[in-house]
């Protein structure tokens, strides 16, 4: 069954969808959506609407999952309870602390219009957190650890913007070699934050900014560098443009727990991704569950789900039949 | 709720279970099954009987789910499908060619009497296969890569020991860590059966047995050997029993896949294993899945089931609730 897909916001995650929408040949692009002028939005797929949000409404019917592509901090808390009454929905809501309240108000939405709403899918949450409870459930008695790194924290980098003298910047969060090693090796290390984490900034300059000033700044920014050990480049802005300019990510979930009779035995379970581009991996995961929003639709399973509460074999455009022979 | 498990087959796998369930506080074993003389077979759990196989009937009612233990060549064939119509049953079924008319006869004792059977669990099948389809639906326009080990084959350990002259043997598969390092690369290379694993002997020789003869018989054997590079080591029986007594295995599943409009990013997803025990660590997946199958069959859910269908949740002994707060 083919997938009528809707895009509601066409920033990076936006353009994301597009993109792997056109990689699958059972979803088809339908409207992208927009709080802008739709005149001033040009997409790249021939032949689709670029609407205004305001008219989102009448595509009731025309679309069987609606993805929305808005920001955690404002946009989602609002938007997606109140689309799940009109629509199937996917969002990647990633506050992780506001998950369960954010779950509470969609699930109702969703099952007062009798639809079915995926939150909290892309990569973390989502599949990191999909493989830390496979991994928790099969080795109960172990220790968690995730990674993040080597990639863009956009929330970094925007806090560094945010500095007088500041022009452009990028921050890149990077795991410690050296504990993710010991993880690895199964030594359950205790690991404070800044024993996981180191981070490295590329700034440029305003004319006449102080450097050292800058610097001091950064390094001392409470929550967001204060607690890590902090690298700061100053670089042109040419070099920034033409070194900086993608947004990579990845990181990893790794578990390490016993098994046996005395727990003699360890197992270590790992999953890590290496993502050139964090935005279109994380698209191509809502897609994903856009498929499965429309499948669990179609069983009458309304509500709020996660990928905690949604079969494999729904993400996938192969059959069940074709996963076992395949697959398996 | 609580899982009351039964055991049928106390080998490796057996114990394992014995040792998993131990392991999950949710989980009580009940009984041991066994086609020897029970009397014969001394268990580690205090209190738990060790009954015939042939009485396994009398415990409709008793138990929740029965772990099959058998093995895939002969057993599980004729087992998961006759004890599938008395009980929720769990097996490790992992012929991979013959799965889908494992299911299919499974499939339908199971619906027959309305339990819910899970097969082919454990790591390949199992969480390796898993991995392939999330990475598969996400990264449609991708290759896929398994590599196994460094650890014991069990079926190559057999085939040396039925050599003329050998006491004891025990093989293990390595991935090319070339090959490992330009899949990671994003490379997609072409690779060779030869390319992707060698193989590693540990010969114990009978008196008198010529190294040089069964060297050569190892290294030309057909489909075991003769695709790979294979290196034969001949030991003392006392090296043997410190170094070689332990079954380790491992390995990893890739999945290298492109997202962009022009298709021009990377990325890697990476599933990774590294277990001191395979029977532990496939035990341990079996146990989660027993979890699984008692809920399912209390949904109302019987037939055949795979890894495939089963939402994520369903293998965790936490709350839905829990899980959202805690893990996603």
């Amino acid at each position: 069954m083919n997938t009528k897909i809707g895009i509601l916001g066409y920033g990076n995650l936006g353009r994301g969808i597009e993109c792997a929408v056109r990689q699958n040949k059972d979803m088809e692009l339908m409207a992208v959506f927009t709080r802008r002028e739709p005149k001033t939005v040009s997409i790249q797929t021939d032949g689709v609407a670029v609407c205004s949000a305001a008219d989102i409404k009448n595509w009731q019917g025309k679309l069987d999952v609606i993805i929305l592509c808005g920001g955690s901090a404002t946009d989602l808390p609002v938007q997606t309870a109140h689309y799940a009454k009109y629509f199937n929905v996917v969002d990647s809501f990633d506050t992780h602390a506001r998950i369960p309240e954010h779950f509470d108000r969609v699930d109702a939405a969703a099952r007062e219009g009798a639809h079915t709403a995926i939150i909290s899918a892309g990569w973390d949450p989502g599949m990191f957190s999909i493989n830390r409870l496979y991994a928790d459930a099969i080795l109960p008695e172990g220790k968690d650890y995730t990674f993040w790194g080597r990639g863009v924290s956009q929330g970094h980098s925007d806090a560094i913007r945010r500095i007088e003298g500041v022009k452009n910047a990028k921050q890149y969060t990077i795991p410690v070699e050296e504990a993710l090693e010991a993880v690895r090796a199964g030594k359950n290390p205790e690991l404070s934050t800044r024993q996981k984490h180191t981070r490295e900034c590329f700034v440029v300059l305003k004319e006449g900014a102080s450097a050292v000033k800058v610097e001091k700044e950064i390094k001392t920014m409470p929550n967001y560098f204060a607690d890590y050990n902090t690298t700061v480049h100053f670089i042109s802005e040419e070099e920034f443009l033409r070194d900086h300019s993608e947004i990579p990510h990845g990181g990893c979930v790794i578990r390490s727990g016993v098994t046996g009779w005395e727990k003699e035995h360890k197992n270590i379970i790992e999953y890590r991704l290496k993502l050139d581009s964090n935005p279109e991996f994380t698209s191509s995961v809502l897609v994903a569950c856009a498929r499965a929003a429309h499948r669990l639709a179609a069983d009458g399973q309304s509500g709020c789900k996660t990928l905690f509460d949604i079969p494999p074999a729904y993400l996938s455009a192969k059959s069940a039949q074709e996963l076992r022979a395949g697959i398996l």
